[in-house]
């Protein structure tokens, strides 16, 4: 492992890192955010993922996350939304190839040789946070934005036990009925939809659910309302009595400037689960 | 004016606006951030001046400063740091040219047809504002960070009662005696040091002194201290008996994670000042 920088950020230390992955068998990038309390021992983590064309930076430079995580004194980490590199397939388009894994481990040609973002964050990242830094694994929870909300609810859904607590920024919340899914469960996946189902977190929520809370904010100007579709995510929750909240926020998009606004909110909430 | 974007942010509006500028002689870019407020009528503003190679959008997605301001009731203005265009002079290197416009009114060839930043940022911006945009004149204070602190503390020196407090973040605190200065200096003002004086903070810090309280945050870690030369404000300051709070924050380096982490502390700071 290589540490790229380190900051001072908010009595803690912003790392970025970078390290062989051996699930997407190239170089990996990630964020993290220690809390000065790291110094004195393991603290807990709050996962994020960010959404379709974003690396490890974006929200670890936009979000302000750092000081609510600070103030919880808990730790970040911000893994990239795909392989990198070279030799890793792309595609023409924002929404497939880089910057658009998914979350997914790929079967299919020509992204299985390196889109194993499923594995890369449910077990070799962890294993590898574990390892080197101040971290509780018994202490993790997941949030993320849009595709990252995607990831972050299946993951949740898929690991029971793993995380306390979930939350999603304008996630896609159905995304075999949505052009933000269906295309890139098709490629990564194949047209074997029986395959796509634990990658939908309202079909996840209809079969196991989550247990634990969980939290989503949708903008209700959204301008990707339609690829998102919280409405059956809101469908399945309610029909299975899941403890949740579900917020639209009036006025707010799909932006940054959505996702700094509520971040408060979600750190908060994901604190109240990490230190019960 | 035309606007390029506006999202919902804290409550209130952060827009992207873009106008031709006749200091500048060509169309800049700005962010303004209003929060609720000001749908009830003016609001107090706040001047943030950005750094070396920035443009209107970095401390806008960065520094967390809409949450701060939505908190306090005050608008936030984020200027851009040079003229931009084709047509504009540049130099091959980061710190002179596009990016690097040192809040002066360039009077030497190529720069003076378009250089006209000191202008821009002390008339032509702050008119424009009180003619578009709910924002209370008589209530204004300006904060900025390394090259951007040069031109908040330059600027309040120069327009006794124009603003009622002064921060900075990292500032260029003697630019006539480093090479973030000396350079920029002769190149845009010409080869008479005489010209340059009411553009160093410290010696108009020896000179005029500020009206108003001043902050000043640097991290005792910062890779270009020695360009910044705080140690000369802080002899100045304290020579002239000025109203002041100078921190060296420890470990904290010139980054914008330096920026975020006490981007509270500042607006709160500039709050009370502007409420009272």
């Amino acid at each position: 492992m290589e540490t790229l920088s380190e900051n001072a950020c908010f009595g803690g230390v912003q790392g970025v890192y970078s390290h062989a992955s051996n699930s997407c068998k190239c170089d990996m990038t990630f964020g993290l955010f220690l809390p000065q309390e790291a110094q004195d021992g393991p603290v807990p983590v709050l996962w994020y993922l960010s959404g379709l064309t974003c690396t490890h930076e974006n929200a670890m430079v936009k979000t302000g996350a750092q000081n609510w995580a600070a103030e919880q004194g808990i730790a970040l980490v911000f893994p990239d939304t795909s392989p990198r590199g070279d030799d890793v397939a792309d595609d023409d388009e924002y929404d497939l190839g880089k910057g658009a894994g998914f979350y997914v481990n790929a079967t299919e040609k020509p992204w299985a040789p390196h889109y194993g973002m499923w594995d890369y964050v449910a077990e070799e990242l962890p294993a590898l946070l574990a390892e080197n830094f101040a971290i509780d694994a018994d202490r993790q929870s997941i949030t993320g934005h849009s595709m990252g909300g995607h990831g972050a609810l299946t993951l949740a859904m898929n690991l029971p036990g793993r995380y306390r607590s979930v939350s999603g920024f304008a996630p896609i919340c159905n995304p075999t009925g949505a052009d933000w899914g269906r295309k890139q469960l098709s490629a990564y996946l194949g047209t074997d939809e029986t395959k796509w189902a634990r990658h939908d977190a309202s079909l996840m929520m209809r079969k196991t659910g989550f247990d634990g809370p969980v939290l989503i904010d949708v903008g209700t100007d959204d301008q990707f309302i339609d690829l998102l579709r919280p409405e059956t995510l809101a469908t399945a929750i309610t029909e299975r009595r899941q403890q949740a909240t579900m917020r639209m926020q009036p006025g707010y998009d799909h932006s940054y400037f959505f996702v700094s606004t509520f971040m408060e909110d979600h750190v908060t909430f994901h604190a109240e689960a990490l230190w019960t």
